[in-house]
């Protein structure tokens, strides 16, 4: 990059904000997938103002910027180029306001997602979206992807948090959207659009999002199931009994083996599937939804069910699942982490396609995830530098991408497009979809500085 | 209009679905406002093909075409204009599919709401979003405006159940958004941006919905406040105690006064609110928190409140809230009915605010609605044909928006822009965000051809 327009960055924000050197850039190249880009210049803004200034100068100069958070995204929707800049918003990060009565919370986009559930809970109140990665997410990164995670089967995605934003259009503008009121119809849902749009549309300098009081009680059910449809039907028949548990976490056999070979939790090598579900609200309620679900299971021939009422007990029964991610990165170090969604009726049907392109590709394909709201992970664990082991898998990927969208499910349930699914977006959105964004995204960013290259 | 083009219009729908005389055109020129605009020339299209053809021809003669369902708006969105087609959707009205194990329907946009209710809740399923028109308006309407209505403050707006929309694009060409899963991140959110973009985004030719299970039991408090602040108080404490009441609403005193006089119900003239709360969900559920509300009630200073759980014991609580629109209109024939909308806890202060309005231009003004979500109706009930009076009702009006506005809320919490608020829509959006707005509507309809002059 021109030595003038470092010093121009460096000028707006001054050089403690800026990294240049080759080892600092590399630090900022990488996301939660396995794609590297390193940028020409890392750049902390401070305040919306610099943004501002940041924004106009690349726009003027017809630089590309890349806004991060904490580079945790799987669908590579961070990941920078050579010749542009890397926007990264974590020194933004404070917790403006804390609102118990019209229940909303005021944060800059560089907040932790944990941390601001940690605050809004001292006061009784509660956040929902919970992504995996919570303890080092960052709000900002949350409301550009869309993040969900497994409370989002009651409680949805962040889309359904989210009230009103400030946010720097891609010509230098500071422009508000939404506002403090769950309910507005003022012109185009532009704090929508601007939600999982990836950072193409606009740098988040500002996040209202809307709180719900904190559910007071929590029962926890483990289940395990020797066939698959059991657990699936079991499912559906909890969700047409009125109970919406706030998590529906489903891990099928390999997972199993894989979270037991590394827990020793004693987890049933031979069962097909584990559902866990947690119920919250209020005593009454949650003893209710809990009794519930165990009939429901055992007319369903499960082979076991433990149920937790205290947080010692929970935190057991939560082992396994939280234990998922860790252990099947033992059996190989590259993870291709999915999230194809499909109707929660297909689920079975899904995991039986799943189960036969591990087979056909010769790959490790554990499936777990959101039962609840047909949100899979299956994820393929391999090895980067086998080339071989790496093509199959491309071709393993495109053939879980077919499935889930004949099944009339789509490529991507939380993850976002990115430059992994990038390739395959014209499948479920056809042509007229894809022309139809690319059209709004020319309009909005019309040097195409923001974000180029990632969904189209 | 050229009798070549009618000609052509004839020849996509058939001379059964084309009005052309005078006296047919006017039922066709006005919506649940006190506007109107005759259109040339009324279409009635039976299927996304027929769609697709007027607007090609629409598109490329120049001719603008205002989509419509019922009528029944409340901010002149459907209103059409001379030279131009109105596009009414009322003929492709089926249910396409109810599917009880994806929890979601597929219906055509003329269905009726209501009529949707209906049939979902035969299978114990449940579609919440409930305008106060739904024995007449339809689902594309709905889609169009983003509706809410007395359920959204527990279950959302529109917006929140809608998965998937097909729709023709002002070009003419047919596209799909969304899909039949509730988690989708698959490009930028189109359902959303359609959803509520008062038909000028694209005519929406299917909706697929997400449906919960019909909650199995309800139980209903009227309570009745001298004091309005003990009202407001009585809201915010039931909510951050973990009670979401299905309904909550709230009547003011004039409102009461108004009801009284064409019921004779025996309400008390001297009391400044009255609330209607409503639970659903379990047994247990709905016994737990109608007694946290009834202790509420009690502890700020409510004067009487009546329980109900049967359904003829709630018909009769709910007769009141039912008779408010019919009894204010008798005060005098025009009403004209706003959504200002502000963060709860600035009810009372909002209320005050009305009422100074009320006096400073000597009009009728009673308020009530949606007290959960700060979406009040305060409406000014005036007689159009009273030019002086009228003008009184325009100053009003520009200041009751004022007041929204500086309390943090918004215009319009559920009844859209239309021409009714366009001349305000920048107090709120700012010039960016206008901007923003309209570059999308410029780069999508180049040739301004669908449902031109509205929002901006």
């Amino acid at each position: 990059m021109d030595k003038k327009i470092i010093n121009q960055v460096i000028n707006i924000v001054g050089p403690e904000n800026v990294l240049t050197d080759n080892e600092e850039r590399i630090c900022y190249s990488y996301d939660g997938t396995f794609k590297r880009g390193i940028p020409d210049i890392v750049v902390f803004p401070g305040n919306t103002q610099e943004v501002v200034s940041i924004i106009k100068l690349a726009n003027s100069e017809k630089i590309p910027v890349f806004p991060r958070g904490a580079g945790t995204g799987l669908s590579g929707g961070s990941i920078p180029q050579a010749n542009g800049i890397a926007l990264v918003m974590t020194k933004m990060n404070k917790i403006k306001e804390i609102n118990e009565n019209d229940l909303l919370a005021v944060v800059e986009p560089g907040v932790i997602t944990g941390h601001l559930h940690q605050e809004v809970e001292k006061l009784n109140l509660f956040y929902p979206p919970d992504p995996a990665s919570l303890k080092t997410c960052t709000m900002g990164g949350n409301i550009a992807e869309n993040a969900g995670g497994p409370r989002a089967f009651k409680y949805g995605v962040t889309r359904d948090y989210v009230l009103g934003l400030e946010v720097v259009t891609p010509t230098g503008k500071v422009m508000r959207t939404g506002g403090r009121t769950v309910k507005n119809v003022t012109g185009y849902d532009l704090t929508r659009l601007l939600t999982g749009s990836e950072g193409t549309l606009g740098v988040i300098t500002e996040i209202t999002v809307r709180l719900i009081p904190k559910p007071k009680y929590k029962k926890t059910a483990l289940v395990i199931f020797d066939n698959l449809d059991d657990a699936a039907k079991t499912v559906t028949v909890v969700i047409s009994e009125g109970v919406i548990p706030a998590t529906l976490e489903l891990m099928d056999r390999i997972t199993i083996a894989c979270v037991e070979k590394n827990t020793k939790l004693g987890l049933p090598l031979d069962a097909e599937a584990i559902l866990l579900m947690e119920v919250d609200g209020s005593d009454a309620q949650t003893t209710e939804e809990i009794n519930i679900i165990q009939n429901i299971c055992k007319k369903n021939n499960c082979r076991r069910i433990e149920v937790a009422s205290t947080f010692e007990e929970r935190e057991k029964l939560w082992k396994a699942r939280r234990a998922v991610s860790s252990a099947i990165v033992q059996l190989k170090p590259t993870k291709i982490s999915e999230d194809a969604t499909v109707p929660r009726s297909k689920i079975p049907e899904m995991i039986r396609r799943l189960r036969e392109i591990a087979t056909k590709y010769n790959l490790n394909l554990p499936v777990f995830g959101h039962a609840g709201d047909g949100n899979l992970h299956p994820n393929i664990i391999a090895d980067k530098s086998d080339k071989e082991e790496m093509e199959r898998v491309e071709k393993a990927v495109s053939e879980i991408f077919e499935a889930a969208l004949e099944l009339g499910g789509t490529l991507s349930g939380e993850h976002g497009v990115g430059i992994m699914k990038k390739p395959y977006l014209e499948w479920e959105l056809g042509e007229v979809g894809l022309e139809y964004l690319k059209t709004i995204k020319k309009a909005v960013d019309p040097n195409n500085i923001l974000n180029p290259g990632k969904i189209f």
